[in-house]
């Protein structure tokens, strides 16, 4: 299954990007591979939480946090030709934020809840894990500053409801969502589309 | 029900201070509405998942996240104003958390649990949201440092259990707390009361 | 049980250098009581919440978060004396770390999961109160650039569940390792031992 398979490079990209954002603050193998996995699956597991939905994702597939360690050691050993990946590495990550969004819409609808929680449960399995990451790295979680990012994946999952509502099949409905998102978030990049943002400096509470 | 209203002015107060934290950072609008909601409804967030109590508080009641984005985007509409409110605000956060420990400690009680319990998941539901908001805005948690704040929470739990257990009506006992608490906190903002703070300099552990 | 003594010791020890880390920020005695009972109980929490084990360790079992806030207290009350006892802590908290982890594997092993989601879990027992305390107190978590800390854990895992697949029975698993576990941590520190780290400089991602 074509989404399955993109499924696992948005697993490699986001454990990357985590080994990554691990080295910017030099930490150790093992932090690399817990902030990675944080990274890759957190978003999943707050998801699973919040859902209650048991076994976790990562404990039910024990491959996943396995190949997303793999995906962090292999940043290591390559972080020198990372600088020059990154272009790709947008790619990969957009592809990961859609799949991932998808896919915790299809939990929560699975689990009979409507197209509002399903949305909400897109964000969070497409963005918290990112979120994570970014407070574990003791950062201002970025994405809710930086290119459509989170608004992204609420579109996303919006789309693929609707699809779904109006009797599209459910694997159309997952390529078209794939490509209309992946599109959608490659435009934010490249033309720097943004949120307007909202800056407030008044001290105190 | 007096409490219920009370408990959405709570979540507007809440979903307003969270909006004005990610407006110091910058967000955009998207991380606007998340930080409004994991102040607003993140306590209640955790002590649902503490307990095991399914569905989550904010996914049985899809208007009170509603409620928090609309209030978070009114802070944003109206932010030249809020300098000018932030009296009212301390009277409307104090009612937020009074109300916030009621309705968790009352949750605790329902699924059986003991008065300390119950009093540990007043101080969750009143407080951890606020301590949410400041991981989120990468601050250290300020309720752990401010005027009797998560105490108020405790102390509120302790006189409605108290009251309670005195045979006393649950409405009654949750108007006689509200005042008491309210009171307390509002006298502990305007007399500086707090408790004593632990100052370590060595370095290490 | 001697396991069950040092548990207790671990609480202690966690509890007080929880404490500490708070009294770093200058915070009152509330935030004290919370930042310890984070530190010592907040990993069996995660791990109780990712099992879907209800109710948390500490609900259950009252008596240790009361056990966790008066060894906090008794840290700020003998707050001058600490300095002094650094290498004691050292040693303590090097049991604690043991201990939780070998109970946090036992858990999972317990509701019938395989080794490798039962070291996880021993990470996430041993480890993750920490990670808690330092994002809690603002800093980037310390367990993931000191000295071998989480991979204690893990190793730790990997021997008490190697031995009881081997037959040894139970107390006698959980003593050898402890022996080991404590002996690996010391000898880290003593000698620096530490696993590789990732430094990478390249910033965006």
């Amino acid at each position: 299954m074509l989404l399955h398979i993109l499924f696992l490079v948005g697993l490699v990209a986001e454990g990357m990007t985590g080994a990554l954002a691990a080295g910017r603050q030099r930490m150790d193998l093992f932090g690399v591979a817990i902030i990675a996995c944080a990274t890759a699956l957190g978003g999943g597991t707050i998801r699973d939480l919040m859902l209650g939905h048991y076994p976790l994702l990562w404990i039910e597939h024990l491959s996943y946090p396995l190949i997303v360690v793999a995906a962090a050691m292999g940043a290591v050993l390559f972080a020198p030709l990372m600088r020059y990946l990154s272009r790709l590495f947008l790619l990969l990550d957009a592809i990961g934020l859609v799949v991932f969004s998808i896919f915790g819409a299809e939990r929560a609808l699975a689990m009979g809840h409507g197209w509002m929680i399903a949305a909400i449960m897109a964000v969070v399995t497409g963005a918290f894990g990112g979120v994570l990451r970014d407070m574990l790295c003791q950062q201002v979680p970025l994405i809710f500053r930086k290119e459509l990012y989170a608004s992204v994946s609420f579109v996303v999952a919006l789309i693929f409801i609707g699809l779904l509502h109006l009797g599209v099949a459910e694997s159309l409905a997952a390529i078209v969502t794939l490509v209309v998102g992946i599109t959608m978030r490659l435009m934010a990049i490249y033309f720097k589309w943004s949120m307007p943002t909202f800056h407030y400096q008044h001290p105190g509470h």
